[in-house]
Parts: structure tokens; C-alpha cells; sequence
């Protein structure tokens, strides 16, 4: 019998971060003939749409992360590598990646993917006050400092010094905002309220500071309406047009010269912006203000035809306007890329990239959302049931899907949470320093200078 | 109508410790007619026994614990102090605390169930190099450490380097190390087996090491062989009478000058020992060689008949002998502690405590276990399904139970771990340093001088 031929050396696949764009990529490309090398940072998928309830204690880390290994079990073609990229090399065709030492993986493609981080536009000192909302291990350390706040309260007597322990301050009217907001609010009025004798959680203050003249801007004015009328019912105070100027230990100011206002408060969350990870800056190509490189209409970089950038980090302009950083851009971007990379191994042409918009939704708490799509608008009670219906079934894995299922449903009925838990070993709440910083990675390093 | 009397001042009863003992103290206080305070420096009670399952990623930690407050919400004459004791004033009656500051807590009686800390009879430095299993923030840096040594021996060329990587070493043949070492055959032979492209997860060893001739020396004779047995199955080496003499960062030496081994490890975990709380060298009483404070037959300190010691901090003889550090006597001295109150307070006199052992147990992995009660022995899958049932039973909380069964149901049939993350910032596995000595907390601080 003759000996078959050894197999032609198949292109080599990097695509970098195992986000929803990077991941949607990998999956595309199980058929193609390639062998694909997935890097992150992290050995998880995260489902970021539900890192504000793990902030607020409604349900478990594991319960919206995946192990990537674990997705990707099945996929032959894909193997996963565990490490830092640190920089490319257009020219020589190498990702510098960093593990236990520094080192470079070669490819024929490359599909950058590595996201988005918090942005403070400069004010790089806030981030000790003020966390953001973008790791797990962020949410983890945003759950520690809200729970010690109330430990702290209970058991302090200075009126003032209470107050302040029991002021929750969330920064950006976005979706992140709103849904923090409005689980704050819950987790205060109805989880915790019977657990304390010496304070009355329903007493704690959630404010939420938009700069711009409204919150929720992507949505209907209509929409838009109801959901500040939803998050009032449930108690949160909606400041618009409200630009904070400053923000330390003591709480956040607003304003300027002309009308200054200070709101004392022990905890102070960002989600007032973000920009693309600091690794775009590197690439050595054109980026906009928000820090996104430019891409072409098949989602490459100039001049790079084997170089695709997708997701929270490209700025893909369709129809003149720059897409928005959702995950369904992403997505869709991920089975584009693999979709061009087997077009180009089949002879055929590729074609250019385009987003179909399925609607936006937020959800604001215990059955209120609003949602839309092109033709219907939703709002409150049936918002939110397409919100539970979409969320769970875009999150990856059975069992995750079922824990998370059970978890709501205990906690929609038994007004309870199940992942109260306070780790890691300071008892204080309020100071960071740093210690704190570490904890909260380097994700949110915005100022690399 | 007249005024009700201004109610009479109540005895005030503090608890310091909130495990099994204390819980159970402050549980079974409910209906007497004292003011309870549970003093402890975590805001969760930890399910203890099933530690080991989140150290091997099979269940979140959320699953394994509940916060105090939660537990304690519907009695009304307990509240909740999350903060740490300093030491005790027995002639002026109160507890010095810390939390933001210190202050006293002023007690009528006092119960102390502070529990143990892991010990590395006097080879303190071994901590860095074996972590110990006692809270949860140990349970997740081990997982950290585990998943990560699997990670970087998936990019490691070095043959011998890898062969370290994929080792892994427990120390002490309890149940917590047998469980341990069962936990990790399993995970690196069913779950991590598909996952990695460049090393074969079943080529792992878990090497379990004992000093004395046997491992589970609390089980009958004929159990042992079978536990042993069923740990060999697992692939797991029991070695016995090995002595550990030097732990470091490159692995375990057992034996002396007369016959020593080296077993290349970067993992190596410590459940080989473990004693009473550093708090009880602060009390001004006797201890045992294990730190445990002797005890009289209600439980109460030599001549502080309104000072409680229960559980693993305290030694109380019976007939001859101490009890053992498991929590079944801590829970049944917990009620036993507050009868005496009632009692008292009811004008009767106390009754001594009697421990009533109802049997123990201990699981090997996917239906392997072995359990003893007085007339009955079992082993294999009967064992199995009844250390299930038993440790369900206790686990306190009802959604805690259902997450728990859906995720073993869960891994029992897709041979799966749902917990399976990687959290923390740093990316390297097995070179401890001051950061992780954070993350291990202070309860390993088993030698104060």
C-alpha cells in the first residue's frame, strides 16, 4: 500500500483574546484548513453583559465564564495558548507574546481581537476611588467593597460617616450604568434589608451621574423615558448633564467654578467610558480618539490584507457612522473574518463586511427592562423577559445556562443572592491603596505613559 | 392602659467564631432569652468538608458558603459583628475586637469556637512552598495554582521541567488529603484529558505521602485497604511512612540521612497538620501540645464557668481520651453550650456534654468512598452514595444544595468541572512570592513568635 503524502503545511491562524469576537472567529474557522492558536490573558470566555451581577453579588464568577480550553475541546484545529501578547511584527509576520519568558509565535493570519479597557479620559488617579466594571476579577473586588460597606456602616456611629458608607455613586448613564445602578438598588431595598440591625439598607442612596443630557442614548426618547422612570421607582436618584470634575477617598464632586457640588460617598463606581486596549497604540497604524485602529471594509488593516482588527478595538465605519462596541458587532465581525480567510484558501473573493443591528435592550432590575429592535419597542415587564430569553441563551454552556437559571429564579422569588461573599483579607472598606491595585489587574491601565 | 414594663436587661451572650460550633451555639440560642453577638472575621460560614472540591474546581465557592447574616436573618435576638478578636479580658468580661478600629465587646458569657489553623510543626517557611486548606481564599489560590501548573506545561519544552509541572504532592493521609489527592487523579485524568494538545493530563502524578504506616488511621483496618485501593485505581501513589523533611520551591525531600528522595514538584499541598487557633496561646490557660485549651465536662474553661470553648480550638477528654477535631463534636457541643445558658438562665443545673458519634466518612472520588458507623461498614459506591446524601443534607441553604447537585450531577455525566477559572493577575504558576502570601490570609500564621 502506498504511503500517503504527508500532509501540506495548513496556514497558521493567531487570533488574539477570547472575547466574544475572537472566540466567534475560532469557532467559524473549525472547518477550514488551518490550525488556529487562540492567545488570552485569561483562561476564560467571559460573558461580560452579567459582570454587574457578579458586582452585586447575584451570581457566581464561574456562572458566566467558561474555561476556553473547555469550548474548545472538540475543535481539532485549535489549540489554546495561555499568555500576554506584547506587540506584532507586521513585517516578519510574529506575535510577541509573553508567558513564563517572552517569545514569538509566527502566523499567516492574524485576527486581533483584544477588546476594550476603562477609560478615565485622562484623570488616571481616579481609578484607586472608582473601579470599573471589565474583569471578573474587578466585579469580585466591586462585591467585596459594596458588602464591607455594609458591614462598615453597621457598626459606625458617626451619622455622617454612615451616610457616606451608605452613598453608592455610579458614574455613566450606559447600559453598564443602568443595570448597576438598578441592582444596587435592589441588592440595598430587598436583599439586605432584614440582615442589619443597627442600619436600614433601605435607607442607602444609589446615584447615578450621567454628563450628557440624557442616560441610555443609543435607545428611543420614548424608551429612554421609561427606564429613568424605572430606575426612580426603584429609589435610584438620575443626574444628568452632571459632569463629574473630581473624584478622591472622600466621594465624587460635580461641576466647576460656576456651581461645584460635592457627593459624599464611600463607594464610587466608572462606567463613564472606555477606550480600545492600550495595545492598539503598538500596532504602529492610525487610531481615532477612542484609541480604535481603522479598518477596511473586510475588517483588515490598511495595507495588511492578512491582518484582521474586530470588536470593541477596530472603528468599522458603515454608512459613515463608526459601528457601535456591542458584542453582536463582534460576533458578527468574528464569522466574517473566517468566513474571508476561507474564501481566500477556496480562490474565491472576499466580500465586505456588514453589520445587521438585531435591536439593543437593558435591563434595570427585577422586571423592568426596555428593549428594540427596528420595527418594536419594549418596555418593563415583557423587556425583561426578552432580555432573561437572550441573555441565557447566548451564554455558552448547558450547565452554566441551568446554574444561572436556578439562581435567578431563587433569587426573583426568595428576594435573595447567592453569591454574598467577602475574599480576600482586608476588613476595611472605602481606602484602596495599593494592594487594591493589584487586585484589580492591569486591564485598566488606560495611561501607558 | 398601663405602659408594659421597660424590658429587663438581657444577658448578653457573645460567640466568637462562626463555623460549625459557634453556628450551631448561636442557632440553638434562638428561643432563650439572651442577646446574641456572632463576632467573626469572615462574613460567611464555610462548609468546610467539601473545601477540597473547590481547591479542584469542582464547585464554586459560592456553593460552599453562605454569609452569616443571611443564616441568622429571621432571629431576632442575634446580630452579626464582622471583625476580628484580639484576645479576652476574663476578670472585666469583654472581648477586644478590631475591625476599623478596636474597641471591647462586654459579654455575660462567652463561647470561643475559633476552630484550627493548618501547622508545619515549626517549619514555618514550608507555607510558601504547600499551601494548606483551611478557608476559601486558600481553596482558590490552589485552583489557581493547579489549573495553572497544567497551563504552563502545555508551552513547556523541557521534559523534566514538565514532568515537575504535571506532579503533584499531598501531604498527610487524612481524609482532607486522601479526598484532595482523589480530587486532583480525577480532574487531570477525566477532565483536563481532551483539553490540551501538546501533554497528555493522564500522564499526571499525585503522590500522596504519609508519615505513619497508614492513611485514614480514624477507619477500621479492612477500610483503609479498601480506601487505598480505590486510590490506586484513581492512579494515585500511596506512599506511607514517608516522612517529609524539607519542602521548597523545586519539590519534596522525604527521609533523613539514612535514605533520602527527592520528588520534583511544583505543586505541593499541605493537610498534615493542623492546630488550635493562636488566640487560645493569647487566653493566659493551659494548652495541650496541639494549642487546644483543656475544657471541663460542660465545656467550660477551669474555673470560668461562664466561658465557653467548643470545637477544634478545645480538648475535651472522654473516657480517656480527647476528641476528635471533626465537626460533628463541634456542632453537638454548639447546642450543648446553649442548654447550659438556658439552663442557668432557668435556674437548673447543667448537664455534663457526652459526644454521640455517629460515624465517619470519607470520599475518594466518582463512586469511591468509605463510611463506619458502630455496626455498620461501607465502601465503593454504597459509600459513595451515602457520604452524598449526608454532606447535601448538611449543606445549609437550599439553593446551595440544588447548585450543588446540578453541578455534580452535571460532572458526574459529562465528566466536566464547572468552575474552572484562573482568577488573579499573575500568570505563573509555582514561584511563590509576597503577593500570594496576601492571598493565603493570616490563618496559616500558626506560629505567632
Amino acid at each position: 500500500m502506498p504511503e500517503p503524502d504527508p500532509p501540506a503545511t495548513r496556514p497558521k491562524v493567531v487570533v488574539v483574546g477570547g472575547g466574544f469576537g475572537g472566540l466567534e472567529a475560532v469557532k467559524a474557522l473549525r472547518k477550514a484548513p488551518v490550525d488556529v492558536t487562540l492567545v488570552d490573558r485569561r483562561n476564560h470566555h467571559l460573558f461580560q453583559p452579567l459582570l454587574y451581577q457578579v458586582a452585586t453579588a447575584g451570581l457566581a464568577p464561574a456562572s458566566i465564564a467558561a474555561p476556553i480550553r473547555g469550548i474548545l475541546t472538540e475543535q481539532d484545529n485549535a489549540e489554546t495558548l495561555l499568555a500576554e501578547v506584547t506587540g506584532v511584527d507586521f513585517d516578519h509576520r510574529v506575535v510577541r507574546v509573553r508567558d513564563d519568558h517572552d517569545h514569538e509565535l509566527s502566523y499567516d493570519y492574524l485576527v486581533l481581537a483584544v477588546g476594550a479597557v476603562t477609560s478615565y479620559f485622562g484623570n488616571h488617579e481616579w481609578r484607586h476611588y472608582a473601579p470599573g466594571l471589565k474583569s471578573l476579577d474587578e466585579a469580585i473586588e466591586i462585591r467585596r467593597r459594596v458588602l464591607l460597606a455594609f458591614e462598615q456602616a453597621e457598626r459606625e456611629d458617626d451619622p455622617l460617616e454612615r451616610e457616606a458608607l451608605l452613598t453608592f455613586v455610579v458614574v455613566g448613564g450606559g447600559p453598564t450604568g443602568v443595570e448597576m445602578a438598578g441592582a444596587l438598588a435592589e441588592l440595598s431595598r430587598f436583599v439586605l434589608a432584614r440582615d442589619f440591625r443597627h442600619i436600614n439598607p433601605e435607607l442607602t442612596r444609589v446615584v447615578l451621574l450621567e454628563g450628557m443630557d440624557d442616560v441610555l442614548t443609543m435607545f428611543d426618547a420614548g424608551l429612554r423615558k421609561k427606564a429613568v422612570a424605572q430606575l426612580q421607582e426603584l429609589g435610584v436618584e438620575v443626574r444628568t448633564g452632571a459632569m463629574v470634575t473630581h473624584i478622591d477617598e472622600r466621594g465624587v464632586t460635580i461641576g466647576d467654578e460656576d456651581g461645584r457640588e460635592q457627593i459624599a460617598a464611600r463607594n464610587v463606581l466608572w462606567t463613564a467610558g472606555v477606550r480600545a486596549n492600550p495595545l492598539c497604540e503598538t500596532l504602529g497604524v492610525d487610531t481615532d480618539k477612542g484609541g480604535r485602529v481603522a479598518v477596511r471594509d473586510d475588517c483588515t488593516l490598511p495595507e495588511r490584507s492578512n491582518v484582521f482588527a474586530i470588536g470593541d478595538m477596530a472603528r468599522f465605519e458603515q454608512d459613515g457612522k463608526p459601528l457601535p462596541g456591542v458584542s453582536p458587532v463582534a460576533m458578527q465581525q468574528g464569522r466574517h473574518v473566517a468566513d474571508c480567510i476561507a474564501r481566500d484558501l477556496a480562490g474565491k473573493p472576499r466580500e465586505p463586511f456588514r453589520y445587521t443591528d438585531k435591536g439593543t435592550m437593558a435591563t434595570i432590575g427585577r422586571s423592568r427592562a426596555i428593549a428594540q429592535t427596528a420595527r418594536v419597542k419594549l418596555s418593563g415587564f415583557t423587556a425583561w423577559i426578552a432580555w432573561l430569553a437572550v441573555h441565557l441563551w447566548y451564554l455558552i454552556g448547558f450547565r452554566s445556562r441551568l446554574v444561572v437559571i436556578i439562581s435567578w429564579a431563587w433569587s426573583y422569588f426568595a428576594y435573595q443572592r447567592g453569591s454574598r461573599l467577602i475574599t480576600g483579607d482586608r476588613l476595611i472598606a472605602g481606602v484602596p491603596d495599593a494592594d487594591i491595585e493589584a487586585a484589580l489587574g492591569e486591564e485598566r491601565d488606560d495611561d501607558p505613559a
